[in-house]
Order: C-alpha cells, then structure tokens, then sequence
C-alpha cells in the first residue's frame, strides 16, 4: 500500500527532502512497549553517520513524538513521530532544476506525477526519508530486544574490500560489537580500508556500493506465514523499500545455483532439547516459516546515484538533451548509514509477524 | 496477507498437495478480460512439464472455472479456478511420516500449526500450489499482452551451465523463441547441456538449482509507487512466494557491489522521441517505478529439498533423530517449471499495478 | 476489497446464480479450531429455509470442503468450501433478459460491468451467495461458542408484528431458544402471525420486509479498536455486505436521537467483580471498544425485490421503457432466513477482532 | 486497519486530545488535486462551531501541511496535516481521574490497554480528531466538486425538530444554502428552535442528540463494489468512526421494515437520455452500487455523553464506585459540529472508490 506497510503493524511514512519535515505514523503498537528516545537518538546518528565519508548537509534529526508515548511507553494508539528539515537549501538544486540525475527518482516522478512532483532534493524519494524509518524501527528493535530477539547488518563487502562473515559460534559477541561500531564492520582493519575507498571514491567524484549481511537470532519456530507472507516475501517487501537496494538473497542465496540438494539441505538435529539444522543454507526459513535458527540474508546497496562528475541526461520537461553536474551534498557511500536502516525495517518485519501470532496482549502483558 | 495478494486485484490461494482440489480465486479482474483456456491449459503444461526430467507425478492439470468467465471474458466479478488432484498416493508418504524432510516446510509446518497441518506431500506446501498461480497468471499475461506489455523468463544459469543473456536489441525474437519453448532457454544446445545436468543429477539421487532471467516489455514510464510499493519490492513479495526462490536481484544486482557510481548510473537519452537510457543496470526501475525501459530481474530457485539420498533429520513430532529416505515422486530439478510460475506472478503485479493506475475502466473500455 | 473481507482471519467470496458453484476461502482460521459439518449443514438449512413462505428453489446446498480441515479441525491453511448449484433453471429469466428489475443490481451491474456480467439470476449479486457466507459463519460460531461467546439474532418486527424483546436477565434461555427454532423468533404465536404475513404478501404477489435484532454474549471488555476499525464500523461493514440490508443500528440507536443525555447514558457499576452498566443503550460499545456488556444492534431488511406484480422499467441495453413482470422463483420474504447470515458476518468480525487481540496461538492452545 | 482507512487511498489518524498536536497522513492522493487552505479553514470552523452551544474549548484549529502540497496543488505523494492542540489543560480532568465517563471511553480503553492509554480528556477517543479528518475531507470534497460531485448534510431532527427534507427538485439550492449556513440546517426558523433546544440541555447539565441527513448527487453509476465493499458497507464503515454515531440507513432505511416491495421498490425510467428512478427508497444504491440517483443516507448521533450531572460510575483502576461530575470543557449538542465531519468521510469515500474505477490519472489529467 503506497506510503502504509504491515500488517497486525502498520507504518505510515511522509515528507519531502526539503519541505518542512518528514515523519512516520506507527500504528498498532503494543501498548506498554518501551520508547526509549536515547536510544532512537543513537540510531539515527548512526544513520546521519558523519566525517568526510557523509554527506555535508548536517542537521541533528532530534525526532519529535507527536502521539501514542507517555512516560517512555506506548499507549497502545498511533504514535507520530516528525523530524524537522533544517537545513534546507533549495538553491543548490537551482542549476540542476529540470534535469534528471542518472539512475535517480527525477524522470520517474515526472511521469508518474506528471509536473506535480516536489523534485527538490528528491522529494518523497530522498533518502532521508529514512530518517523516520529508523526512528520508528528503534521502538521495534528494543521491543523485540525485550523478548531476546536481536537483529544486526554489518557490510559483508564494499568495493571489493570484505569484512569477517557472521559466525553462529560468536554471534552474540559479533552482535555487541556492532552495536556500539561508529561504522558497521566485525573487523576494524577492514573497516578502515572500506573508509578509505569511500574517501578514494569521494576524491574521483565518484561513488561505491557494497553488500549488507544481517541477522535475527532468537526468532521462534513456527513464527511466518505460507505462500504470500513467507518471510522471505515480507522481509524483500519492506527491504526493497530502501532506497538504492537492488537484490536481496536468504542464506546462501545465489550461491544455491551451484549446488547440489545434498549440499544445498540442512540437516535437522537436537541439541540441548532444541532443534538445530548443522548449516543453514536455507537462511533460517523454510516454506517461508522461520525454523528456529538465525534468520540471514543479503542485501546489495547500488553505488550513490548522485555523484559530481559531468553525466549525460535529458531534461525531463523538454526532453532536450542535456548535461549534468550535481553540485548538492551527497555521500560517495551510503551503505555504512543504510545498515541501520536494514536493521529498522526488519525488526518492523518480525514485530508484525510476532504480533500476528501472538497478539497485542502478549506484548502488552510482557511490559509490565 | 497470508494468502492473499495484491491491492487492487488480488489473488486468493487455497488448497494442499492431497487434497480434493487445488484453486485459486482471483479478484478485481477488469470485466471484459479475455480469458482464454487454451493458452492457460499450454502455461499449465509448461508448468506441468514431462519426460524424465521431471515428477513421475503425472496429472492433467486441466483447470475448471467456477465462476466469473462468461464466453471466454472476464465478467468483473470473482474469478474461481480449482484444479482436481487426481493423483493422490498418500501411501508414498507412509513411510516418512513425521520424519522432517531437509530444507523442507515439514517441521516448520509442525511448529506454527502445532500438529494440525496436512503434512502429506508437503500439505499447503507443496510446489503444487503453483498450479493455480500459473492458471491465473495465464489470464494476466494475456491481458497485458492486449496491452502490448510482455513478460518472458528463461534459465539464465542451471548447475553452472549458462544460456544466452537477454540482449535488448533482439528481445523481440527472443521473446517469441520462450513463448514456444518446451525447455525455457533461448540457446537450445545450452538447453540440451542443462537437461543432461538434470538427469546426472537424479542418477545421483540428487538435485540441482540455478538462476532465472526474467523481462517485462513495454511497461510505461510512471507506473509503480514510491517507498513501500516500489515495483522491487511487489515484484520481490510475488517472487518469494514462490516454493524454492532464495535470492532476487533487478538490473546489475549483485554486480553493483562492486561497480562505481559512474560505472552503474544509467544515462537518460531520447530516440525516436522516447526517453530510454543507455545501459540498464537499473532494471528498468527508478525510485521504485518504471522508467520505460525493460524490467530485467534474476531469481535463484535452490536445488529441491527432496531427494532420494539418506539423510540426517528427526521425528517433528517426537524429537527423536532419524534418517530419511525420500521414496515419493519428485523433481530432480523444478527451475524449467519454475519459469512460467515467474511469468504468471510477475505478470500478476504488474497488471495490478496498471489498475491502480488507470483504474478498471481503462482495461474494461480496451477489451471491446 | 471486493470480494475479500477481514484484517487477521479473511473470507474471499466467489459465484454466481447460475454458475457451476459458489464458494468461499477463509484464510487466518485458527489450526485446531472445530469444523463441524453437522451444524454447518444445520445453519445452511437454516438460510435455506422451506415451506410455501421460501424460494420454489430448492437445493440440498451440501457443502464440500476443498481443504484446510482434516479430521473435524482446522489445519490452519485456507478453508475452501464449495457449494454447487443444483436446481439451475436459466430459462425462467429469458421472459425478462435485458430488464432492470427495479430495486435489484440488473442495472447497475450493467453500468459497471458495461455488458459483461453474469446477469441470469442475479449473476454474483444473488442473495444465494450468502450460503457460503453462512458455512464459513459456522465455524466462526461454532470457535465462539468454545470460548463462551454466543451470538444470535431474531426477527424483532416484521411487517409490524413484534416478537419478545431481548431481555437482558433471560438472554442465555432465549439464545437457546433461537438455536432449535425453524423461525428465528422468541415467541412462537408471533411467529405464526409473521407467517401469515408472509403468506398474505405471497398472494398478493408481493414482498415483506422487517427488521433483525442481533445480540452477542460474552465478549471480553477491551476488544475492539478505536477510530475506523471501532465495533460498529466493522459491524456495519460486514453486515451491509448482506444484500436487502439497508439500515443498522447499535444498542438504542436512532431512538437516542430523542433522549437526553442523563438518559441515555450507561453508568457503571460492579457486580460479583464484574464491571457492569446498569443500562446497555450503547449497546455493549463505547468508543468502538467492547465494554463487557452484551452488544446488540438491530438491522432493516427491505422488502424483497423481485416480485410478481407487474412493474415499470427499463431495457438496461437499450434504455427503452418497459414492463416487467418477473416470474423466476422468489421469496415473498427473505428476513427469516437473513438471520443466520447475520449470525454468520457477526461471528466473523468477532473472531477477527479476537484473533487481532490475542494471536492464532490463542485460539490453538484452546483447541487441544 | 485501526488508525488507516481505505483502498486506493488511505487516510492514517493520530493524536490525543491532550498531546501537542493531532494529525492526519492521506496516502493515494491523485497529483494535481487542488489544496484550498481557505476552505480547509473555513470547514475547519464549521466542525469547530462556536458560541454558547458549544464548547468552551476555543482553539484556532490551523492545519499546519507538512508535506504533499507545492503550490495549491497535491503532488501525488503523502500529504501530512497537523493541527497543534493549543488550549490544552490537563488540570480540568484531575478531579474526574480515574473515574469512567458513563458512555465514554474510559473505561474501555483501560480494558484494551491496561493501564498504559492517556485518558486525559479523552485521549485519542476524543472528538477533537475529527478535526483533521475534517481538513482532509476538505481536500476530497473541493476534488469531487471539480468532478461535479457534491456533498452535503443537514440537521433533519435535533430533539425532535425537525429541518425542512431534502426535496430532490430543488437540492442544488438547498446544498448551497447548506454551504453558507453557519448552523447546518435548511430552514433557518426550524435551525433557531434547535439551538434554543440545545442552550435549554445546556441550562439544565444536560445533552441532546438527533439525526443527521446526507446527500450525495452527481455520482455515476457503475461506482462501488459488490459484496463486501458495497457502498453502505464502506460508508457506514467510515461513518461510525465518528464519535457519537450510533446508526446508519440508506435511502428508506428502518421505514422499508414496514413497507411493501411494491411500495419500496424504485421503478426505472428515462428522462433526457438519463436512466433515473421514480422514488429514490433505495438512497442511490442497488447492489451495493451507486445507480445514479442522488446517495441519500441518515445518521444518528447520540447525546453528548459528557454532561455535569453527577452520574453514578466506577473507577476504572480500583472497580471502586463512585459519583462521577464532570467539569471540563463539553458540548450540550455536537450534531451540528458532526454534519461537516459527516461530509468529510462521505467525501473520501467516494474518492476512493472514483479512484479504485478509474485510477490516478483520471483524476491528474483533469487537474491541468
């Protein structure tokens, strides 16, 4: 639906790069779930990221809840949530008005809108309207934390330059680390190389791209639905709604072209009463129901659309030929401040689906 | 919705793999649709497909329209397509009883429905289910094709083996060639390579995957929506719901991890007064929506789960751990099936994303 | 939707008059819940109705479950449930083909579906797709009833002759009442009296109508939700989706137009620890939200429409005047076997709010 | 969908009576659609009445348009409205804390959310959400008067006076003596007598309620949907989210119980090329789809529950009993605030359906 996701839970998502404010409506959230705004405020720093490898439009993203939160709490009604734009600065866009950016939203707002389109600074399809996404998925994160769900992304890969994989024997070491990583990587060193291909692409006018790997532990078996929500269908869903994803795979994803069912099958087992498959190929899900094991998958983050150098293009209102050279602030990566925004939209995803199974009550019985 | 989807035609699966009946109900068709059984009992049996290759599980397939189809037009209302199960064999199943199939739905089935699921033959899991899927898809490819939008796929990569990409310049002709394919490659000495790769495969008592390409034509610029109803993400949500499907990438995909933002942007240019773009590592999608040139997408369909070779699992119902051996009829390979599943889901979204552009007006007001 | 109705559990509802069957899918039925055939067959039998006051149409209306039940439970998959046309006699309406029958959907459907519906018998606009309506009902009531939840309706006025009220301190004995009744009415001499109404207008080659009052027992205080998807508007949703509906409301209802407030109000107090109002002229609702109490509600049933006397009209295909005089087989009164239908949307919406509430586990730990 | 309402275009609330401002998201909204911030206000006002029969609650009510709006004109994306609660104060309500409002929310809502809901002056329950509903439907109306469709409701009965009817020969005249009418009735005498009815309730602690009468004309046929979304189904699902409505019927609603189907019946005929009826008993809807007579409906809406006689009650924390006087801000009549909000959620209703038939370019391309 448009602007609406969910389900059981819904999130209702507006604003406009440079308008006013851009906001979230959460609705059906368990009353009594925690909303704790210190961590809403790390998180979306974390997306806000910072340095020279970011975008030089600084603004704080301090959220306002406008609805549904007394005393750190949900109330069980919808809660709103607003994050002014302050620093706007529609002139930049001036000397790029009309034209569309290769590989952006300009040209296809235009013929879907036909004319009515905001354009500036990617209106509606500006990634910063991931803003409230995080905001809203922080409320998720620390629900689903309090039933000792935990989801993370690291970047698996940028530019070639690859981080540790997840290891389901130091998962929940892996998971710490991230948590409190300025930059989301296992390993610092190739956190550090990453950087410094960001900066190298920065100073070529030019931009990366790179591969997000995330994980959910403690996800009950049986918690899924059949054939249209599998979770597979509804985690790609509210995945591919972030800007610059272009491909998503579960558990060995693609990798599975090449392999054999025998190699390709995860055995079940028991272990300590709980049952376990030996790999996890399958990515946590089967018949698109979670089995108990960590839920993986893979997501690829296209290169920054939006880079300076001369591109070749069209105006979109005359369809004249034309060049051009975007001088805005934009990232040469986004992917170190997409992680988060990763993590956002699948705790959303694994709420939803809890809530279906279980109900509000249980949520709501859990906070006292 | 669990069983449910789209927005402004949807569809609505039911059915399980023994049962009396398999169907699918299909809502919000345009009256005036042309519903033609001949090309839906062809999808059908592609589908379906024959010979050694695949399923020793051989049924007719023949579709029954309950309702809604009136001299071979839709009639507006509610379209009901069963499909009889005719060759039901419980017994094969007898002697696996509770024993968890792999990287099956078995004990995933067990934990969400807690012991009241149809497990036989994979029960609502079963890749039976696409049977519907791919009659009411048949009506979709049909409608769009009066539209003259087009929608193909065709194995990419099986076991390694690889047939001719899709190239732009011959689409057209490439198109025509899958449409009367029994084998849906477009180089048919690769075709003959993957088939031999798939009997290798069940002399081994084994199974093999591999990658699908698929192409929508024709689709006008504009169409699709912004954030949670980008065309990725509805045509990923079909996708996914797919038995089998693990990963889906549009355009460049993966690729794009490792490209810069100058290599992968797509430079806007008119021809022939149509705005195109030079390259297409987009898909074909900007900001979620259409941007007039083809959409391109690749989906991984994993080696079936079910093979004949033992292998470790346990008892779902006891706990226990034993070994299991496959004896019922299945697929060494289903991706050549797969295909026109793609077809039918594909061909599905993009239609309901046309109705909600133009309303049922638009298509009923074509049909005369 | 359409044809697809519900948030947690979903009925999709497919047929026509005069086609091979008409059906029902419910999806989101709990695993574990009773699917009873016996009262299944007992509540179509209801709809049915017989006698010289009902339909000259008479079929056995036997349904058959296509899947999602094994074993008198629900597997937790969609329920498919068939019920196939009989007595189809497309002849019968060739005198009056092509005219709007006044009151009916004749014309309107010929505005929206432009030529193309199935206009024989009232195509998918017939009251007889209320049947699958009244199936799935059954299993709703029936999941109700085990968790102490009761619901009933009876014939409060028809043709200004009033049955005994619902009364508050006897609810559960006129409940039964109801259960074993061939007429929904509490006091058989009323009945008799409605009867003859019927009767009467039969001879007159003319029609009743009436009104329904509805009660549901034993819902928890707290279930509901507020703005769009409070009680009534769910209520009211699911019930004006029974065709002659044309009216409803809840506890005083219009009569509340001319009270006061001092007098309409409901207060509170505790009975045996239970929260109680002294009055119900909200009629168990307050903010859209169960208070406890029972929730009742009344609805108009129009007169039915088709009927024998001569009538002024038109050609809908040719706009031409016409007279029409309809001669197929109808009821002189269709509220008697309304009632049920109701029951059957009522027991619906309760479930899916309580699913909403708390989860499928809910209903499936229940069920063991 | 709780807090969303809709199909092709959606409407999310939030906001409590008592937070720092209430707001409404419209999702779907066709670009182009013309955004009159003087009508906006000037509806506004209407809802917000004035003078001694209203509440002393006196709030400018600006909408504040966060996104979605360039230059009068929607631009296709989600258009966020908020409207800052000025006069807010809490300290009104500590002497009534804890203590269930009979025929409020109060209590119900502790029942859903247990302790966690904000109950000051109602909290999300209260009637001021109207307001954006108000500024939304504002949007709906001024698009469908470009479409030549037009909206409006009257007082019929307030205490048992009632307004002139609407008289289908002269309603252009009377819907716009309802356009200029700062009290919503149509003869101005009778509207006098209503408010003097009104200031008595007030002189006495007390409420009144009525009924309100809506029309809408210009609509054609063909619109709306069988079954479950029949045009009574989805007003009257977006009618009772108002607070206070307790019933609803169409055209001669709870009238048709006594009538006869030869007296009930609309009889077709033609007049200036025009498919019209001789009666309208039907208020404009057979099937559940509009048949191009004017939509005629009633609502009944219920005293005002928050009157200052002590009432008898509980509170809602302890079970304790108690006397309950409130002495906050309340209205003695809110039927002449509902009308406008009435014509809010008529008018979006239509939309959404006009929009479902004809999609979003039906709607731009008229907007040049």
């Amino acid at each position: 639906m448009k602007n609406t996701i969910g389900t059981s839970i819904t999130m209702t998502l507006f604003g406009e790069s440079h308008g006013p404010a851009i906001g979230v409506v959460i609705d059906g959230l368990p009353a009594g779930a925690p909303v704790n705004l210190e961590h809403m405020q790390a998180r979306l720093d974390m997306r806000r990221a910072s340095g020279t490898i970011s975008t030089a439009r600084h603004e704080a993203d301090v959220p306002q809840i406008l609805s549904g939160v007394k005393d750190g709490h949900a109330e069980g009604t919808p809660v709103a949530i607003l994050i002014p734009n302050e620093n706007v600065r529609r002139q930049d866009y001036d000397r790029t008005k009309d034209l569309a950016r290769p590989s952006h939203a300009d040209y296809t707002a235009q013929a879907k809108y036909r004319g009515w389109q905001d354009a500036s600074g990617g209106g509606h399809f500006s990634g910063r309207l991931t803003a409230p996404l995080t905001a809203a998925g922080s409320i998720f994160l620390d629900l689903l934390e309090a039933k000792n769900i935990h989801v993370a992304t690291h970047i698996a890969d940028l530019a070639g330059i690859q981080d540790d994989p997840f290891d389901e024997t130091h998962l929940k070491k892996q998971m710490n680390v991230l948590k409190k990583a300025d930059f989301p990587v296992l390993n610092a060193k190739q956190g550090d190389a990453m950087k410094a291909a960001i900066e190298e692409a920065r100073m070529q006018q030019d931009s990366v791209g790179g591969i997000l790997e995330s994980v959910v532990t403690g996800l009950e078996a049986g918690v899924g639905e059949p054939e249209f929500d599998s979770i597979e269908s509804l985690l790609a869903h509210a995945v591919f709604s972030i800007p610059a994803v272009k491909g998503i795979e579960f558990g060995s994803g693609f990798a599975l072209a090449h392999e054999k069912g025998s190699q390709a099958n995860d055995a079940f087992y028991v272990k300590n009463g709980q049952v376990r498959t030996r790999t996890n190929h399958s990515g946590g899900i089967n018949g698109g129901i979670a089995n108990g094991m960590p839920i993986v998958f893979r997501t690829v983050i296209k290169p920054t659309a939006s880079i300076a150098q001369p591109q070749e293009t069209i105006n979109y209102r005359t369809n004249q030929k034309a060049v051009i050279r975007i001088s805005g602030r934009h990232d040469p990566a986004i992917i170190h401040r997409a992680a988060i925004v990763v993590d956002a939209m699948t705790a959303f995803t694994v709420t939803d689906l809890l809530r279906q199974r279980h109900g509000e009550t249980w949520f709501t019985e859990a906070c006292r």
